[in-house]
């Protein structure tokens, strides 16, 4: 008699799903980068700026997460990018399970990188594996320059960090050498990229990290 | 023989829980608001505008709530306001039972006002009971327009909506008249204070609708 199988946790079941999401990915050569930050960061607009940049050097793809709305699949779809948007309705994170489930519906064959922009929320999608490559948090300076050691899960797992809204920091009480003290103080040695999706500064250095993460795989 | 309790679940404990906070509450007299907005939409420095405007005129204490750090409480401290912190760890909400014990180390006879400022996070603090009179509603002009539609769940539950750092609209694409749309649209009659808790300007009618809501109870 086959055994029957017993998922014992949702946390396990989650699990077990990302890893089918990895399994996937990298069947297909995909690299898969979760987006994480807080509501407002700026990851869609990250993403507005970083896709034109990618054309005809690293086709691409999108999965939106909200708890509603389609306004950043449709903002994403603007650049004539491959795009699903989910909707998570009062849940805090995306899931591995949709996921898997949005990859149906994108051309895995014709993309090279998937951008995951997950739920606005800078705790609970921090610890969740959802068959991502890896994490970046997206931050922004209006934030405040002590959000690290405060939010210390993204900022420990992720393998990039973009500080987001640069252009704002004349007009804040942002301290940039005291943000970099407190990243430090939980990743020493994780890339910064400082940067404003608005005036457009700083966003070649992400997208060319970007490219060369790719490469690297 | 007497019944033996059995809690169902998670929530329904903190239910329970709550129920017995907002006994305590009110048997002091005590109104207790619940502060709910992201990471760096401005809550702490909404106590810091507001706590010495209220003195003298209505007693009040402090929870602060965070993954990490006891930053936030040093800095109500400051004011010489009683305040308890506490750290959720990896916990992306503050919940009922944290607060009853933190009431165990305020001065509950000698405050009106219980202002408890919940973790950074627009979206699992917004449905989850801890005894609290109301919940307002913290968001900032740089988290963008477009956030009551996106992440609805608070700014229907709350009873004020403090819109915070319009100081910032001038330097950002911020359309006040698209963010009260959209807020019209999921609360249509939610009090709502724009105020820059930079310049100090707006916070006056904030506090004293704070003040009001207390002489209301």
């Amino acid at each position: 008699m086959a055994k029957i199988p017993v998922l014992q946790n949702i946390l396990e079941a989650n699990e077990a799903i990302a890893g089918q999401v990895r399994q996937r990915l990298e069947r297909a050569g995909i690299i898969a980068y979760n987006f994480i930050g807080a509501p407002g960061a700026g990851k869609t607009s990250l993403l507005e700026q970083t896709l034109p940049r990618l054309r005809d050097r690293l086709p691409a793809a999108v999965i939106e997460a909200d708890c509603a709305t389609a306004r950043d699949a449709e903002r994403i779809k603007a650049f004539g990018v491959e795009v699903v948007q989910i909707n998570t309705g009062s849940g805090c994170h995306v899931p591995a399970h949709l996921v898997l489930l949005a990859l149906d519906s994108l051309p895995l064959e014709r993309i090279r990188l998937l951008a995951i922009e997950n739920v606005g929320n800078l705790i609970c999608p921090a610890e969740l594996d959802i068959g991502e490559s890896g994490k970046i948090a997206v931050i922004s300076v209006t934030e405040g320059d002590d959000k690290p050691q405060k939010y210390p899960m993204l900022f420990r797992q992720c393998c990039a960090v973009v500080l987001n809204k640069v252009d704002l920091i004349p007009h804040t009480d942002f301290r940039r050498e005291r943000f970099e003290n407190d990243l430090r103080a939980v990743n020493a040695g994780v890339p910064l990229f400082g940067i404003s999706c608005r005036t457009g500064e700083g966003v070649d250095a992400w997208v060319e990290w970007l490219i060369g993460q790719t490469a690297r795989e």
